[in-house]
């Protein structure tokens, strides 16, 4: 009688049909012989709604209230979800935040879980109750409600499953797994059976928009097998487990990209301690995030050029605070570029196998793509270069690294 | 420091800028120096969708979950009340039924109140916040949530009114007041300044649609001065009060009809006794209401004719469960009629005044209406008469009771 916590997502019960859909997976899991947790988001559109309310009445809006608000989509759900459970013949029940509890911090619109009680939801399960839990949300120590911030409901689930002890957290969206890259540029990009947390966090944190890092990171804290599959197919989707699970590793597991960055050049800036400092510590406080970083010797040595990236949403607010600084930081030129792309390899088979940055450099070189910044961790290789060059760069590392399908 | 209750219902809340508006009533009375509790409704129409989302589900559904999802509608409400509240300035904060808590029974869908903790409201409302309550919803022993039937939201607001001993319970609508006659029949009623509980639940019972016959005797059971008035304009409502508070009572204080009721005549009953419990108590088993009952003596004195009223929309299941049982009944003729009205006139002052049904029954005779079934309490008479009557008795009797507006 083992575990499952299955998790769909805001399209995938965006309607009562599609709810009935779901339904249909849940039914499976129950039908199997598993003890069944379901974790639900709001209908689609639904959050949006309530966000459109608060944001009518105040632009400066008190958190707490505004999960009071905004809980609600996830709490019309579960209820709804177990209404259709009940219909198909299961025993259901619905499960606010509060009533599990679901403990979080008082962090209102992005509170972390502070734990899980389990007493209640285990006595449901063992009484054969699907337990269908509103996604999202938790309670504060004041008994206020809280929420999770965006992709909430994945965190939800994977906490609930870790506490669950749950052999797998199912978590049901519209596509149907984690692919090399991106199946709308690369044609030939395969799904990928299984994935480390590793590669996953990487490939979530550069772009890849299936689960959300948070709740990479909860799942390989607590070593949560997770599978990420379509609620409209009945296939397998991928597996995000642990590295030891993995018997025939990629040296490369997939490539991901990002369209969010934007560079921003300095030229002549004096080649002196504290220089760096001058530049990002008045951005740190601006909170204007800066990603990679490169500096070049320039011409007459004494000086050096700057080159980093900052979010694209943010490049307006940057050029402006540092053209103000101007005269006290005493650079040449500002020149900021927002036609660039990230492109990054990633693979936990990198640790063992040397090349795997030069193969990126000769492939990317031999179709003429100059590389403007690198940056490297463990597990990946990103490359900024300009942004018409992004389709042909990842078809290309596609076919270098093997990864093409059949 | 007086406490007040203040309540809107759907249509005072329908969008942000009725939100407002309705705030600016709770600003005036927290400017007065009152401590000020507000119950809201959900949006207009929004428990609409959501009992909606519930019947495409199911036509037999849980009500323990159908509660959990129409609940949400006014936590919402409650949630962008408080957000508009403190955009203005205000200190307030949102409570939904289980956070005060709002005690029921667990009979869900249609719950009772048993009780309302009163010690964390009390202490936000002398720490000078608004305490804006979810209205038709409280929660069970089992802490699940519960909801409370239709016109919830008005028991909300009394029952907290008696909890925390509000000097009053404005109730905002989109009406201005109680009127002596439905005024889009009656151009010349007149909004009463005053009326008694009694005079309001017969009122309520018999069809005027301003106040939920419930909350009215929870105000009547507990002595709370209900007002009832325009969320729209500034000026006073019509306050519901002891029949103390009323110095010059009105011998009739107002007028009331139904258009729901339909009249059955079974003719040649046997004339013995047990005949009456043999045609009600069948009814009574398929939850058939009867109203009005009168049984005349027939031609052959043998036998009896039996009129009675039950609802409109009952009207069908009842011709077809009386054809059924004619042999065992032994009645000669069903006759059906669902084309008549019920007529009322209601006032206190009738106990101490005769004369009150005479002139009633001389006035609808001079108008040449036919008089088909008579009932009296206490405190009204009502008469059923032909539907096609009904404007015309409406009108005569206003002004034979000297209601008419100057």
């Amino acid at each position: 009688m083992a575990r499952l916590v299955l998790k769909f997502g805001g399209t995938s019960v965006a309607n009562i049909e599609r709810i009935r859909n779901a339904a249909v997976h849940v039914k499976r899991a129950v039908e199997a012989g598993h003890e069944v947790a379901v974790v639900v988001s709001a209908m689609s559109g639904v959050t949006n709604q309530l966000v459109a309310w608060v944001n009518e009445i105040s632009k400066f809006y008190d958190p707490r209230e505004y999960d009071a608000v905004v809980a609600t989509g996830e709490q019309v759900t579960s209820g709804l979800m177990a209404l259709t459970l009940q219909e198909m013949g299961l025993k259901a029940r619905s499960w606010q935040g509060w009533q599990i509890p679901l403990r979080t911090d008082a962090t209102h619109s992005k509170a972390r879980i502070e734990g899980i009680d389990t007493d209640v939801l285990s006595a449901a399960l063992a009484a054969g109750e699907v337990a269908v839990v509103a996604g999202f949300q938790g309670v504060a120590e004041d008994a206020r409600v809280t929420t999770l911030g965006r992709g909430g409901s994945d965190t939800s689930a994977v906490a609930l499953a870790a506490a669950l002890k749950a052999v797998r957290c199912d978590i049901y969206t519209d596509v149907d797994g984690v692919y090399t890259c991106d199946p709308r540029i690369v044609p030939k990009a395969r799904k990928l059976d299984k994935i480390t947390y590793e590669e996953m966090l990487e490939m979530a944190s550069l772009g890849a928009k299936v689960l959300q890092t948070r709740s990479v990171e909860l799942a390989m804290n607590h070593r949560v097998r997770v599978q990420v599959l379509s609620s409209f197919e009945d296939k397998p989707g991928t597996l995000v487990v642990d590295e030891e699970e993995i018997v025939e590793k990629q040296v490369v597991s997939g490539i991901a990209y990002s369209r969010d960055e934007a560079k921003v050049t300095l030229t002549k800036v004096a080649d002196r301690p504290g220089v760096a400092a001058a530049i990002f510590g008045p951005l740190a406080d601006a909170a204007i995030n800066v990603d990679m970083i490169v500096q070049n010797i320039s011409d007459d040595r004494k000086a050096t050029d700057l080159t980093f990236t900052v979010g694209k949403a943010d490049l307006d607010r940057c050029v402006k605070l540092l053209g103000e600084q101007k005269a006290s930081l005493g650079y040449a030129e500002l020149k900021p570029d927002p036609n660039v792309v990230k492109v990054s390899v990633i693979g936990v088979g990198m640790r063992s196998h040397a090349g795997v940055a030069l193969a990126m450099f000769r492939t990317l070189a031999e179709k003429g793509i100059n590389i403007q910044v690198i940056s490297t961790s463990e597990i990946k290789i990103s490359v900024l270069i300009g942004a018409e060059y992004l389709e042909l760069a990842l078809r290309a590392l596609h076919t270098a690294y093997g990864l093409d399908a059949a």
